[in-house]
Formats: structure tokens, sequence, C-alpha cells
């Protein structure tokens, strides 16, 4: 490797994953409280390795099945990158990897959190954000080392001279590409089966609990309690973990392969190309390290102060990554330095306002929610009305702002020469890495969230008082805000990546024609090129990927389709899986009375086992649309209908998103704004039909919302899996 | 003209509105029932009037005001087609004029069939369809009238030999196309307003009526009923026929532009082509009204002998319409007669694949419907959930039978040659004149629904016997099932219709290169083509409409986003009308307790102002998001960007539209499923749910999901009228 600024990346991966051991230690040296918190965080501890060694069960027969799919299909048909039934399962494997870690450390932390929220404020915020640290800064480490470590091993392998040097370039980071489909598979079923199993089980417990029986939330009489706490951690800790795994190696990797691609004549751009975004990750962990360190607040914190003391570590990060990224291109010498970096900052700026809509979205501070709290006292309809107008209003300005991002970010890497078309998509994926650059610490105040809310589970069922209720409270309240930012990142990011990874699909495609011996494309009128040196518009030509091609529309309706008909399923499998829960709750209540007397401990385990078997079930056939849909569409209207199919699935799921989480954001704020007083308060008319919307929301926000940023980059991913496939029998 | 079988169509226009003239006739000579009878008649009669007056005197202001700028635009910057004010002003003329018909013989003929019903079903029957035979044949007339005369006058002054006899035909088929401007925003006024009125009415009646006071619903002590009975009429009729009479238009127009673009090289096959979709209108005028007289009855029929009834008469005009458009294309001799004929084949079996799988997601006879239901035990959380699953779920086979019928289509018409793009498109401009060929009855069987609807509710409001309200409600039920499949076509066409404006738009664009000088289009590797004979393909490389243009993908993004945005607007005003009229009739029951104990009756009119004031405050806003949309993408992204909005408006706008309709379509159902006796019957818990689902559904089916298929046709048509300006002053 002859460009030294690539040395970062080994040394910026291994520092995050020795502080994040360090945290993670930091984090056990601390008191785990009385007995009976320790009990109570036993249990859901528990719990939760129970769901994960089930989920993993599951996708050990995935993974292997598709491996031997796949190894069959590259060896025994040639139709396959030899690489990938290895780099699948290494994706994958890291990918759950993250997710254990994280999850070790959150049930951990949130009983500890609990425990110093008795005597002190500042000390229950650094032990939950630093546990939240341990989860970001494993995800970065693991992605970023995982890339290193494929990429000097993909050069070792690869003979020079390979097709040429410039060809060979991109014949490794389109190999290393494919590291990308095993993660989404494992984020798939992490984030759907996570949010299906967490869903399942607060609706179950909050239909039967608070509805039906009238005993407050996080009461130890409900059975379904644990498994409610359970799921924040699966759904909030392991899925998102799962899921930004994906989306921070995908946005690093498409780059990659977008650079080779637009420096495929000068070998030495190239390497720089290549280079420019795995270092710009790499100055985003060292920095999110740093950034981690300003996280601290005083005893008599205000909520303000809470908010202030997050935002300070978040910003520092992103301010100083903005210089280190204009140092460290200029090192690297980068052709048309500033552009990069003005799509580098394009990028972080995009996060930041898609995050900031979000909150407008969704915070009680704001009137949208707050009409639909008022909405509240016409019933429920007339909230779930509002709460369905406010998130399809709320699409607007995320779209507006990725919108303009890629415009920009377009631009300047195209060194304002819009014709540049590999060169101005370059700069759209090196904007995903820049937004992504520090999610070292934005993933740590998402993973921070659920961390608080169990410590205010576990401060509840070990009947602490009142004030500690409050501290953990705070905590978790501003979790909420901070969560709020995580998923605006999320949702930008996939965006932008999906665009990235369709855009790299191109450049398989021209592996595998050059493979399959079509040296040529014929582009109408007579015209031929070489398809090695074909320019991203010529492929669009030849392959007739024009908006008037019926198989272009006809795969950007069945992308929307695809983006409503997965949500649909995975909507309906919460409700199916809560109605379990229900039926289970009830069986309890009824068989022994003396669990609502307190006399009696109601089954936890049962209920755990039970949002277990339905979340489990119930995410295959979700996947199973995900992984295939791009298949078909593949053998029937070919590379034109495939691009169609991610575009409109692009398009149409990242605006079904948007709307699905704030509605569903927007409901739940709108009940806790209601319970705070407003509207005549707990018990009001406004307030019970808050409750329903709550509860409509919570599959909208938690479940499908969040796993369409999966769908469209598992789509795209897999849609570059099976190129070749496309290529050699599609009908069209 | 030369083409003798372009006769046929000023012939069935005529005889469109004679049948129509004489079925209205025949309905007012019935006997208008008791003077209790025409009182309420005519309470409803009034106020729909009123409302209508109100909504003609805005469309007046905005249709002057449009028309001066428009008249600006093309006499003194001469960017636009100088036809253009005057086919504005007539679109919109004549589709206000046939709302106004409709609603004439709706309001009349309301009476009429509840008195009939005192006596005979088939009676009632027979006035009730018949008199929304009088709508269907007014659209149909007044709309291929219109056609007929433009296209002799522009015929007779254009002069011939502008620019070559094959140029001269495209630009008098572009410039009637903008008559469907004026169209398409009336309809939006009248979709938009007429849906929000109506739903205004219906949920502030049924939430203080039903839900607070306990009184059942059509009770003439509730302030509201009068004007949810006047919402049937301007949202189901009015609203309705102006959507369809455009889409009618649209379809047969950009037909004919795809047509004479497609053979521009050869005058006499040019002719051909474009008079086919012209005939084809006019041979289904024709046995549309052969298909009316089909429709009766026997006295003790049963539900099954009235669906019976109505299905022979539309699915007689459909066969008929098969084989006659076989008979007229070869008469016609148009070349690829047969792959043609298929095309409108094709169409035809799309609508009623589409009706059939609307039919399928929303009726209590099928299980989507029945699993709702069933969730009501759970609350109106689990109910919500069930909806909104299946809604999304029902996405699946529209899209699928859309897709389907766009490829197939496109590859009977084109000769089994997918290059042959400009023929491929005029197939599916054919599909969609061959789904609405048999628009004369299936509007009918609409336009049928809300006049027993009002029946029924004149029955009740009369207190005529529980035996004419039980032959009422079986009309009704009759329409419910019937609207399921007219909602059908409309979506479908809608999306054909789209598909085909959309190419029509490249035409348009033709014109306007031509007209500015730019007689060559350079296409890269230095390849240049004359704009005259440039293909579609060319043009689509001219402008770089490729799915990796980022204007194109931001244009998707935007469009998918405008779609969910003007559902947010729609669905949010609903809500605050709804609020405003919960207030007035709580405030009239609390002013005057006389009313609830029914011994003074309370202030209708009142009630009906507040929905029109309401309607038409709240239209405003979504209409300029429609029309100004395409202007200003056009003017910032381009040509490239403007397809990008219209094809993501078309893919999410057609799926988010379905998701809407059916999910309303099937709480509505599922709701008097469960009052039918299931899940425990009326005034279960179930039923209780299943009414805050049905209130919920009411803005998503009637409102906000039918004005998206407008939305999506009124942006391709004002991107049509402003291609000039987006060709001259666009930024990229």
């Amino acid at each position: 490797m002859n460009e030294p600024v690539f040395w970062i990346a080994p040394i910026a991966a291994v520092l995050a994953l020795i502080y994040a051991r360090t945290f993670f230690k930091a984090m056990l040296s601390h008191d785990a409280g009385t007995a009976r918190m320790r009990e109570i965080g036993e249990h859901v501890r528990q719990g939760s390795m129970a769901y994960l060694r089930q989920q993993y069960k599951i996708m050990l027969l995935v993974f292997t099945l598709l491996a031997i799919v796949f190894g069959v299909l590259a060896y025994q048909f040639e139709l396959q990158n030899p690489w990938l039934p290895f780099t699948f399962v290494f994706g994958g494997f890291f990918s759950a990897l993250a997710g254990y870690f994280g999850m070790q450390t959150a049930t951990l932390a949130s009983t500890r959190t609990a425990a110093a929220a008795r005597t002190s404020l500042p000390d229950a915020l650094r032990i939950a954000f630093r546990s939240g640290a341990v989860m970001g800064l494993v995800v970065v480490g693991l992605g970023l080392g995982n890339i290193v470590v494929w990429f000097l091993l993909a050069n070792l392998l690869v003979p020079e001279g390979t097709a040429g040097e410039g060809v060979r370039m991109v014949l490794i980071t389109t190999t290393i590409l494919t590291f990308g489909v095993g993660a989404s598979l494992q984020a798939m079923f992490a984030r759907v089966g996570g949010g299906i199993f967490t869903k399942a089980a607060d609706v179950g417990a909050d239909l039967v609990g608070k509805v039906e029986s009238g005993i407050p939330e996080d009461d130890p009489r409900n059975p379904a309690v644990i498994a409610d706490n359970v799921g924040d951690n699966v759904g909030d800790v392991a899925g998102m973990g799962a899921d930004l795994f994906e989306s921070y190696c995908g946005s690093i990797l498409a780059a990659c392969a977008l650079g080779a691609a637009a420096y495929v004549t000068d070998p030495t751009l190239q390497m720089k190309a290549v280079v420019a975004p795995i270092a710009i990750a790499a100055i985003g962990i060292l920095l999110s390290i740093i950034g981690v360190f300003l996280v601290r607040t005083k005893e008599d914190a205000t909520q303000k102060d809470l908010l202030a003391s997050l935002s300070r570590g978040i910003n520092a990060s992103a301010l100083m990554i903005i210089a280190g990224a204009a140092v460290l291109l200029l090192l690297l010498g980068i052709p048309n330095v500033w552009g990069i970096w003005a799509a580098v900052v394009t990028g972080l700026v995009t996060g930041i306002i898609v995050g900031r809509s979000t909150e407008y979205a969704t915070s009680a501070s704001y009137r949208p929610t707050r009409h639909i709290a008022s909405q509240g006292e016409g019933g429920p309809a007339t909230l779930i009305i509002a709460g369905v107008g406010v998130g399809m209003l709320s699409t607007a300005l995320p779209v507006l702002a990725v919108g303009t991002g890629i415009i920009l970010a377009y631009w300047f890497a195209s060194g304002f020469d819009l014709t540049q078309m590999n060169l101005g998509l370059y700069g759209v994926a090196i904007a995903a890495v820049g937004m992504l650059s520090t999610l070292g610490i934005t993933l740590a105040s998402d993973a921070y969230g659920p961390i608080a809310d169990n410590a205010g589970g576990n401060a509840e069922m070990s009947g602490l008082g009142a004030e500690v209720r409050a501290r953990t409270d705070a905590l978790d309240s501003l979790g909420n805000t901070t969560a709020a930012t995580g998923k605006g990142f999320a949702i930008g990011s996939a965006a932008l990546t999906a665009l990235a990874l369709i855009a790299s699909y191109i450049e398989v495609i021209r592996i595998e024609l050059v493979k399959s011996g079509q040296t040529m494309l014929t582009l109408g009128h007579g015209m031929t090129v070489e398809t090695a040196q074909a320019t991203l518009t010529d492929f669009m030509i030849f392959f007739n990927v024009t908006l008037l091609n019926p198989a272009v529309l006809v795969g950007l309706l069945l992308g929307a389709m695809v983006a409503f008909v997965f949500s649909g399923m995975t909507v309906q499998a919460v409700g199916r899986a809560a109605i379990l829960m229900v039926e289970e709750v009830r069986r309890q209540f009824r068989e022994d009375p003396g669990i609502l007397q307190g006399t009696s401990q109601p089954n936890y385990e049962r209920c755990v086992a039970i949002s277990t078997m339905g979340a489990q079930r119930e995410m295959i056939l979700p996947a199973l649309l995900a992984v295939t849909t791009p298949v078909v569409v593949g053998l029937v209207l070919g590379v034109a209908g495939v691009i169609g199919l991610l575009m409109g699935g692009l398009a149409s799921g990242f605006v079904l998103a948007v709307f699905l989480s704030n509605a569903g954001g927007a409901w739940d704020n709108a009940k806790k704004y209601i319970e705070s007083g407003y509207h005549g308060g707990k018990s009001s008319r406004a307030h019970r039909a808050s409750v329903i919307g709550d509860t409509v929301g919570d599959p909208f926000k938690d479940t499908s919302g969040p796993s369409l940023n999966i769908l469209v980059k598992l789509m795209s991913i897999m849609a570059i899996v099976v190129a070749g496939v496309t290529v050699s029998y599609s009908l069209i």
C-alpha cells in the first residue's frame, strides 16, 4: 500500500476497539445496585440473550443456505464473484458481533445507570452515555477494521496486472463491496425481528396493563414488562447498531468503488480516490472519541443542560471533522480537493438538517405535535387523522434537504461540470461518508436512549424513590430527542448510500459484461463504445435506462409497491405478535389473581418467549421479499427494470420511512405532552385518545419505518450480487 | 376530414347527450313522493347548488387570473401555445357543466328513487341507475363532443403546409391536448373541495350525532345530516364526474398526440393513428347506451340478482366493445391492427382486474376486511394497525396488473419490437382509452351510488317504513360494491393516462425546441440528430433523462414527496373542517334542547355553509401545490427533473392512492360487517373500535386517495403547458 494516509484507518479502527473496551470495563466497575435491581437486570439480560441466540440460530441456517447457493453460482456456473461466499459470511458475522457487544453492554449498563441515579445525575449520564459509546465505537471499529483487512487482502490476492491496473482496482473495490450483502441481510433480520419483538411486547403490555387493568407503565405485576424492556435492547440497540454498521460500511465501500471507476485511467489518482473515504471515516473515529469525553454535566443539571452537554460532544466532533477532513484531503493530494471536501461538509450539514426536521416534526416543543395533542379532544379518530397529516407533511423538509444535498455534492465533486457523472456520483457517496463520519458519537447518543429507558424501568420495578425515577426520566426524555436526530441520520444516510450503491451496480455490470465477452456497447445511430471505457451515461443508453422505457417505469411502480407491501407486512406482523402477547397476559392475570395483587410473581419468561417466537416467524417473509424482488425483476425486466426498481424503492421508501417514523414519534410525544398536564392531562378524553395514537404509531416508528432503510439498501446490494445472473438470463 | 370513420365520433357524442336528456326527462316524470320527502329533497338540492355556486365563483376567479397569465405568456412573450387561453377556459367550463348536470340529476333522482322504493324494487333500481347514466352519458358526450369540435377547428385554422403535413398534425394534437389543463384544474377543485366538504360533514355528523348523542345515522334531528347528504352529491357525483371527464379526455388526447408523433413521416397513416382513439371512444359510447338498457331486475330480486343485473350491463358493454373495436380498426385500416386491438383489450382487462382487486381488499366477503373486523376485539389501535397493514398489502395486485398492462400494451402496439418506443407508448395510451371506453356505463354505476345513498337518507328522514328502508339499503349496498370497481377504473386509468401525458410532454418539448431554433440535438460522442426527426430515445439522451442523473433522482424524490404532502394537506383539511362542524353541531344542541327532543328543527343551512366555507378555503393550497410544483421544478432542474418529478409522482401517487382508498374502504366495510352481527355486533367493543376506524378512513378513501389521481394528471399537464418556459429558462 503506497498511500501513507491509508494507515490512519487501521490505527483508528484499533483505537475505537480499545476505547470501547476501556469504557466497557469502566462501566462494569460501577455498583450494580441492590439485589432486587440486579435480579431485574438479570431478567432483562437473560431475555435479551435468549432472543439473540434464537435470532442467530435462524441466521446461521439462512446464511449457510445462501452461502452454498452463492458458492454454487460462483464455482459451478461462474456467474458470481468467487469471493462472495466468504465476504457474505464475514459481513453477517461482524454485523452480528457488533450487535452482540452492544447488547451485552446495554443490559449490564442499565442497572448500573439506575444505581448511579440514586445519588448523582452526572454519574448516571456518564455511565449511560459511555456505555452507548461502546456500541458506537464497536460498530465503527469493526466496520472500518473489516474494510481495511479485506482491502489489503484483495490487494494481495488479486494478481497485479489483472486486466490493467485501473480495472484491477475497480475489480477489488466492487469485490469488497459484496461484504455489504451479509451485513445488510443480518441488519434486516435484526431490525425487523427486533422491531417486531419490541412492539409486540410494548403494545401487548400497554393494552392489557395500562388500558384494561389500569396498572402503570413498567409495573412489575405486568407479565410483559420484562419483555418490553428486552424489546428496547433488541430493537433499539442491536437493530439500530446492525442498521448503521451496514450503512457505514456500505457508504465507504460504495465511495471506494465509484472512486475507482472515476479514475480508471490513472492508477495513482485512482488510489487516492479509493483511500479518501476510508481516511475520512478514520479521522471521524478519532474525533468521535474526543467528542465522547466532552459529554459531561454538573449535579443540578436541568434538561437543557443535559441536552447542551450531549450537543457539545456531537457538535465539537462535527466541527473538528470539517477541519480534519480538509487537512487529510490536502495531505492525500486528491484532485479537486476542495470539491471533495465540500461534498463531505454537504453530507454532514444534510444529516444535521434532516435530524433537526425530525425533531421539529416530533417534539412537543413545536406546533405539529401540539396540534396532534389538541385534536385529541375530538377523540382518537381526529387525533389519528392529525398524526397521519403531520407525518405526511413532515416528509417535505427531509426530501428537500437530501435532494439539495445530492445536487450540491454532485456539483462540487464534479467540478461544476454536470456531465461528469462518475465524479459527481463519487461526490454523493463521499457526502454519505461525511454524514456518517461522526457515527462513533451519534450512535453513542442513540444507544444511550434504551439504556436510560431500561434504567428507568429498573428503578420503577425495584421500587426506588421518586427522585431516582425523576433522574432516570430526565435521562430518558433526553434520549428521545437524540434518538430523533439519530433516526434522521439513519434515514438520510440510507438514501445517499443507496444511491451510491445503485451507481456501483453499473460498475459491477461493466465487469460482468467484460467477463461475458461483450467488449463493445451499441448505443444506437450506429455508434459503439468499448465496454471498458464506456461512461455511466453510455451504460444508461445501452440498457435504455431512460424514464420512458416501460421496463423502467414498471420497475419504479414495483419499487414503490415493494416499500408499501414490506411496511404492510411488518405492521401486520406486529399486530399478530401483539395479539398473542395480549392473550398471554390476560391468561396469566386470569389464572393467577395473585399477580395483580402483587402476591405472586408473573411468568416473565413466557412473555419473552412469545415475543421471540413471534418475531422469528414474522421476520422471514419481509426478508424474503427484499432478497428475491431484485432477482425476479432482474430476470423479467433486465438491468433497466432493476434500476427502476431500486430508484422507485429508494424514492418511495425514503418518503414512506420519514412519514412512518415521524407520525409515530409525534403521536408518542403528543401523549407525553398531554400527560404533562395539557388538554386535561392524564385520564382525560384527550389522553385516552393519545394512548391509542401512540399504540398505532409504535409499529410505524420502531418497526416499519426504520426497516425501510434496510430494505432499500438490501435490495440494491442484492441487485449487485446477482448482476451476473441478470446480465446472462434476463427476458427483456 | 378525409377519414370517414371519424364521423362516428360526433354521432356518438350527440346520441350520448340525446339519451342523457331522455333519461333525465323520464326520471322527472316519476312521482317525487310525499310533501315531507320533497321538502327534504329540496334541502339537499338547495345545499348542493349553494355549494356548487360557491365553488364556481372561486373557479371563475382562478380561471380568469390564469387565463390572463397564459394570455400574456402566449401573446406578449410567445412562450406559450396561442390557443391555450381558450382551450383552458373551455376545458374548465365543460368539466364544470358535466358536474352541474350530474348534480341536478342526482338530487332530483334521489327523492324519486325513494318514492319508487315504497312500492317496487325494480322501479327504484331503474330510476336510480338511469339517473346515474345521465351523468355517465353527459361526461362522455361533452368530452368527446369537445374533442371533435376542437379537432375540426384546429384542422381548419392551422394552415395546411405548416412545417410539413406530418409535423402539422403533431402541432394540432398537442394543441388540443392543452384542453385538458382546464379540465384537470376544475377536476382538482371539484375532487378536493367536494372531498373535504363530504368528509367534514360526515365526520362532524358522526362524531357528535352517533358517538356523543347516540342518535342513529341520517336522523333528521342531527343538524349536519343534510350537509352529509349534500356531501355525497358534491363529492361522489360532481367530484367523480369531473375526475373521469378529465381522465377520459386526457387519455384520448394523449393517444392522438402520440399517434401523430409515431407516424410523423406518413400523413395518411398518421391520420388513421390519430382517429383511432377517437373512434374507439365513440363506439364505446354507443355500446354503453345499449348496456344501460340491459340493467333491469325482477320484483323479488335478491342482493345477488341486483349485482348480476348491473354486471350484465357492464360486462355486455365490455364484450361488445372488444368486438366493435376490432371491426372499427379493420375499417380504419390502421397498421398493426391486431396489435392496436390487443392494446385496447389489455386496457379493458387491466381495468377489470384492478377493480376486482379493490373489491377483494375492501369487501367484507373476503379475508382482509374480516381480519380487520376481528382485530377490533383488541380495540381501536389494533383495528387501525390492521387496516393500515391491509391497505399497504393491497397495493400489490393493482401495481402488478397495471405494470403487466403497460408492458403488454407497449409490446403489442410496438409489434413486439421494444425499441419502437413511440409506437409502444401509443399502445399504452390506447390501452387507457380502452379501459375508459365503457365509461358511459361504469360511471353510471358510480353515480348511481350516491343517488341510492341519498334515497335511503330521504326515506329515513321522511319516516317511511322499514320495508322501504330495506329496499334502499339493498340499492345502497350494491352501490358500495360498484363504487369500489369504479375507483379501480379511476385509479388504473389515471396511471396509464399520466404515463401517456408524460410521453406527450416530449412531443411538446420537440415543438418548443424547433420553435426556439434548435434544429439539431447533440447526443454525445459527437453524434447529432435533427430535432424534427429525433426519436423519443434521442430526446431522453439529449436531456439525460437517465436514472443516474441527479436531477432525475431528485425529481423522483420530489414527486414521491409531493404525493405525500398533498395527501397530508387534504387529510389535515378534513380534520380542520370537521372540527368546525363538530363545534357547530354541539352549539346547536346546546342552545336549543328542543332539537334533540324533536320539537324544533335544527339549522341545516348553517352546517352546509360551514362545510362549504371549509372546503373552499382548504382546497386552495393543495391545488396550488399541484400547479406550481412542475413550474418550479422545471425552472430549477430542467426537463430531466420535470420528467423525474412526474414519474416519481406517478409511481408513489398511484401506490399511495391505492393504499388510502383501500384502507378506508376496508375500515368502512369492517364496520358494516360488525354491525351485521359479527364480533359482538352493534355497541360491542369491536363496533366502537370500528366506528373510529371508519372515521379515520373517511378522508383517506373519499378525499386524499381519489384526489391523488388528479394530482398526478394535473402535474403532467401543467408540465406540458409550461414546457416553453422550462426549455427557455431552466437553471440546469
